[in-house]
């Protein structure tokens, strides 16, 4: 059975561990301080039961520090507020990051500054956390994808327009980007619907797409949806 | 007839300029040096030949200074390059665009720190280009829009998709965005597929869309696409 660890345990991090358990991975959640997690009993700020309410009716998903799920992993995935990423990944040690593919889903963004968000300024335009992350840990792969969604779409893509729509990709290494593909596709991408964006600095590109995907978010007044590159 | 006033010479301008006078309209293209801008014969940075020969091909469009353009149109176009714009804006005179529609179709891509561009950083994230023309003339009306794919498929949206896809509208004055509305409708553009995303700060969100367009650029290595929503 495929160890995955998830990195985070929001909206985002839960949605991940219910669908790879679903498809039959053996999957540890990992968080800053576990037992303040368990003991936690306020709503997240978008209105979201506390994350035990979550973790009881999911007694399968494994939970423990950020270190020990990374360890556990054989493959990782990023689920924190982008904010904070760097400093989880630091918890999580790059001696259990090594030789591992990350998967990245995170975006810098910045609600210091008024709503809607910014980007991070030091991880924006000439930079962004997908290479921030590849820099500070370069022992491991990152792949950076499905940060330009809603987390229900980026896990069942066939919720809309019967799964025609478009994921990005973003990656140093090739292998590492042909395994997180497969991931995508069990989650019912369509190969086709699948664009290599070539190296981790196009990881740019899809952060800085966040903007202008939070300002649709406001004209249609419903996360579920997506772009779909026509031609 | 309507006047109009295109400023930019470049491909953008002409391909604007060639499409308003089909259109009808009275066009007058705005530069720096009308007699510099004829004496040139240097193709462009991308291989198109010199002004003159587009010119002498399209002698019923009018040539003027920055100023001399903005003081004929009764709508304004801004085709210049986003790293100039305001100066463009400046030698046009804030007096000549005071009541006026200013369609601002410019990105803030800056070529100096490396392929693809980035943007400009005091002009991106938390401020746009759109957004600094209308604090530095107050008294015109930007309307921002078409700024998130090649110039082909600005003004000739059916060229691809049956013309199902998107653009964007970003400005503060209803009335303003409602005409340009209407002069999008007559490139092609189905009124369903022109999202108003708000004020004109939502051009941060257009404009960030940008280093995402680059990429999408690269990796299909033709730049007659576009982007749909699809929900």
């Amino acid at each position: 059975m495929k160890r995955i660890a998830i990195l985070g345990t929001g909206s985002v991090g839960q949605t991940y561990a219910s669908k790879f358990i679903t498809l039959g991975y053996d999957v540890m959640v990992g968080t800053r301080n576990v037992s303040e997690k368990l003991a936690g009993t306020a709503k997240d700020g978008f209105g979201n039961p506390p994350f035990r309410e979550w973790h009881a009716a999911n007694k399968t998903v494994k939970l423990g520090t950020f270190k020990e799920a990374a360890g556990f992993g054989e493959i990782i995935l990023n689920a924190t507020q982008g904010v904070n990423s760097i400093n989880a990944l630091k918890l999580a040690d790059g001696n259990n990051l090594n030789g591992k593919i990350l998967i990245d889903i995170a975006n810098p963004l910045d609600f210091s500054k008024g709503m809607p968000p910014s980007l991070l300024p030091e991880l924006s335009n000439t930079n962004s956390l997908g290479e921030e992350i590849q820099k500070t840990f370069p022992g491991v792969k990152v792949v950076k994808t499905l940060n330009t969604m809603w987390c229900g779409l980026m896990v069942n893509p066939a919720m809309i327009n019967g799964g025609d729509h478009n994921a990005f990709i973003s990656g140093n290494d090739a292998d590492a980007k042909g395994k997180v593909k497969e991931i995508l596709k069990s989650f019912g991408w369509l190969d086709k619907n699948i664009l290599d964006l070539g190296d981790i600095s196009s990881a740019r590109g899809t952060e800085m797409y966040l903007p202008l995907w939070l300002r649709f978010f406001g004209a249609l007044n419903n996360g579920a949806f997506n772009i779909k590159i026509v031609k």
